[in-house]
């Protein structure tokens, strides 16, 4: 049975997954020891403790002559000592051009056989890569299990999907056959899905896999070689990722190189070059916005961003301001606020939110928010591991600088001790009050836990801005509180147009920061936050071109 | 019933012969009097001519208070006289921006009604379109009738087809419904196709409604309001075709400036303008490379082009030269090389063309071809029709610049007389020798009847020059002649790479210029002749988001 054949079965699935956008994950999210084995926790972090100090060894890429490695755990704030190979951007190039010979040239159904049997490796080492993600982005370790293990994996399946349906979305040849009267115009026509050749896909510090393997599977998928150049601070996690890759194509006589691991330094950081390199034509990138337009710009690529966006919350009405209160509290701490999709600007009018038991002023509201906050932060079984570590120092510094902006604060941010790591680099929810008029400082995101009240003349307005704030800086998440069928309306025509996806009414456990596989489409690519989506058809369609041949029937 | 129930039946075949990509049109090419009328011709001709001289009042959008036009015809050397609203580009915009708030609103089968039905009024007018299209472009009356109106509206409805198609690819709304053990997460989902706003159509001189309706229903269909801003020498055939929109628009009760004519004129071109302002968020573009590019390079633009390109025909080995030979010349001679598909560079070995014959020596075959063009243009029944006349001044001075290039001249371009008009402005074509390594010369486009043989050492240095060009100076078409199959692979390979169609051993009335909807895609996208192919998926998708809200379902 081939590697397709053995697939195929969850292939077709999640294709169909692709077009229903109900419900579905092929990796189970929890950490469950009757799923994932007994001794999978334990054998997986003992995994993790060996790569440390070492070499990591497991690659099949061709060999290197430099190794380095500055990888730092948020909660230890010590080095962990791995290193990596180092390889000039000439090599890293050449490499994937000679295995892009051989892979380009492979059917769809090979391709998809050899990537979807990666997946399956990857899950068997979840628990090594969930801790690898801990020690180098500083998530908790619910967090770092599911988000770069079944949640990546379930993103990169949709990856495959996408693309392997796309590969089919047109014959691969037909007779075309024009009546022309007395005689018929026959060609034989045949179309090809041509790959653009090499991809590089740059990874981010705080999400390494999740936001990395669309890009990889992606390309991959569609025929294109991959040069993955993780963040300097979050390689391992991918780095196991690829290695599962370069195991099954080893084990099938393809050439490993085919995705290779291009990790750097912060003192050698070898982006710019790869992604200026002439016969790179993908890029992929997560990060700042800068970067990131920089990137889109450059001529001859095809670039696919996700940057930077400042996301809102409108509060206009609600049924329980507490629960309200609760879940956008857990929203700001889950992972210290450093998810892309966590809300930054929180809209209140100044006569307060509507609820049944009559309005609710702003400062009451502040006042539950704030309540709800402490209430989770101060709780030991839950605080330290919700917030987990900020990944950056920069991010910390972010924090307390934040209480000098032109606002009341409301909330200062403090360090919170983790019961397993004294060391951790903490950092809890800072709450700062605006006025509507200061949008210089709330149209910039501040990365981290920094929540702004921001205090409106009435709905309209808060709509208006956070359309505004979309459109002109980009946002990746909305959420809002409305009990009002018109208002409602109203939010989801203006975030539309905004490109922006609305969580509406959102309580209980269930927060606007989370996109699910098969579902959510991650970012839309419609507003500055980013010009790509994960995984609508574009993302896939534009690695490759479309050629047809023909040539008369023969008489 | 609706616009929509009315032309269902048509939109549903035409999204199959999308995929199916075998011969399908819906408006039939000959224009027989059977088909069209008996009365049809003639009356397209009074029709035109009534045009002539005066203003052209057909259009229903917001009234100008100037009016001007310069058109020319090329087979009398004539202004037409016609004149054309002239609008301040501020207008257009704040128009078009008006429209939008409505069009936008409309469901997808309500605008394919109101597409679907303009293309059936336009139908009605394809012999008015035919003579407005000959006497601005050149073109001959067949060429005139047939690409302008069949051939522009069959491209048009694939358009709407593939539009239609995508934003039906995901549901409107569902349930998301994930098992959390003990209980569900139920939430209401839903996704909109929302538009990205303004789209401004550039037109070209030579093809002024079948390069622009592809991007002109593409925008429309996904919901963007359009600006179509033609050639200032090729106003009149576009214009007929917005008139008609404008008519079903205002039919019913909708905004007829949500298709406007932005027609300017040489001494107050208003393209840039036009892509530079903020509020346009779409432009599609056929013409020159340099224009192209920096469309290209507009940040925050969806650019879609259509540039210039090298188009090879490598001649390797053939069954029956002479048949070649009519077949390559004819492709030379039609509409005087002024296709975007016409081919330039024949490469051609200096050991000659294997035959079942034996060998064609180069100065045999460029004998052949020689005699097979003069065969055609001497031919007073065919020659001046399927010449036509020359577009443009410079290209006849191109002509005749070229006999200067530094090759031997082996066939004068010479002026034919057109038994119809006198005075019509006729070249054809040049034939030069050059040797290969006279690269300079024959990497550049030489728009117009210009065909350079290029003597290679052999077939391989042929394929090679071939790809090369086309990967860096872009091709839209290529012609390939071989009768040995592992040349034949060799070949389909490398073009393929080159993201370059090939045309093989076409022979008969069949010509590598020639691009049929529905099953050919025209352009790639994927080498430097443009960044966009009629019709792929992208081509629809890049026009609009997906953008997904979502709210818990209600206990």
């Amino acid at each position: 049975m081939s590697l397709f054949q053995k697939h195929q079965p969850l292939l077709a699935k999640a294709i169909e997954a692709l077009h229903a956008r109900t419900f579905f994950a092929a990796f189970p999210e929890h950490p469950a020891p009757a799923v994932y084995g007994e001794t999978a926790d334990a054998d997986g972090q003992t995994k993790f403790k060996n790569y440390l100090g070492k070499k990591f060894e497991e690659l099949k890429q061709t060999p290197a002559n430099a190794w380095a490695g500055e990888e730092e755990s948020p909660y230890t704030q010590e080095r962990l000592g791995i290193s990596y190979p180092q390889y000039p951007v000439s090599a890293l190039v050449e490499n994937s051009k000679k295995a892009f010979a051989s892979w380009r040239k492979l059917s769809a159904d090979e391709r998809a056989g050899i990537l979807l049997e990666s997946l399956d490796r990857v899950k068997k080492r979840f628990f090594e890569i969930a801790y690898a993600t801990m020690h180098t982005t500083g998530q908790g370790y619910m967090m770092a299990f599911q988000a770069s293990g079944p949640h990546a994996a379930d993103r990169a399946l949709e990856a495959i999907a996408a693309g392997y349906e796309e590969l089919n979305r047109f014959p691969v040849n037909v007779t075309w056959d024009k009546p022309m009267g007395k005689f018929n115009l026959q060609l034989n026509k045949e179309w090809r899905a041509v790959p653009k050749g090499i991809s590089v896909v740059i990874g981010c510090s705080t999400f390494p896999t999740w936001n990395s393997v669309t890009g990889i599977y992606g390309s991959l998928i569609t025929g294109n070689t991959v040069i993955v150049k993780p963040h300097p601070g979050a390689i391992l996690p991918i780095a196991i990722f690829v290695a599962e890759i370069q195991n099954v194509l080893t084990e099938n006589n393809l050439d490993p190189n085919t995705c290779q691991l291009g990790a750097d330094t912060f003192g050698h950081m070898i982006t710019k070059e790869l992604a200026e390199h002439p016969e790179v034509k993908l890029i992929d990138f997560t990060g700042n916005s800068l970067f990131g337009s920089y990137l889109e710009a450059l001529p001859g690529k095809t670039v696919f961003t996700e940057k930077t966006g400042v996301n809102s919350v409108i509060l206009d009405s609600v049924n329980d301001a507490d629960k309200v209160a609760a879940n956008l509290a857990f929203s700001v701490n889950l992972y210290s606020g450093q998810m892309c999709t966590a809300p930054q600007n929180f809209f209140i009018p100044e006569n307060g939110i509507d609820s049944p038991s009559g309005k609710i002023s702003f400062d009451e509201f502040a006042q539950k928010f704030i309540t709800q906050i402490n209430s989770l932060v101060d709780n030991p079984k839950a605080g330290p591991f919700v917030l987990g570590a900020v990944q950056s120092k920069k991010t910390s510094e972010r924090v307390i600088d934040s209480e000098k902006l032109a606002g009341k604060v409301l909330l200062k941010s403090r360090v919170v001790e983790n019961p397993q790591f004294k060391n951790a680099r903490t950092a809890t929810p800072v709450v700062i009050e605006l006025d509507a008029n200061k949008k210089e400082i709330f149209s910039k995101e501040l990365f981290g836990p920094i929540a702004l009240l921001i205090k409106t003349k009435n709905t309209e307005q808060s709509i208006a801005l956070a359309q505004e704030l979309a459109q002109t800086h980009g946002a990746i998440s909305c959420g809002a509180y409305t009990t009002r069928a018109e208002v409602h309306d109203q939010i989801a025509d203006a975030m539309a147009l905004a490109a922006t996806p609305v969580s509406f009414n959102l309580t209980g456990g269930i927060y606007m920061n989370q996109n699910a596989a098969f579902s959510d489409f991650h970012v839309t690519g419609g507003n500055p936050s980013g010009n790509a989506s994960f995984t609508n058809p574009e993302y896939v369609t534009k690695r490759f071109t479309w050629v047809g041949h023909r040539e008369p029937v023969k008489a």
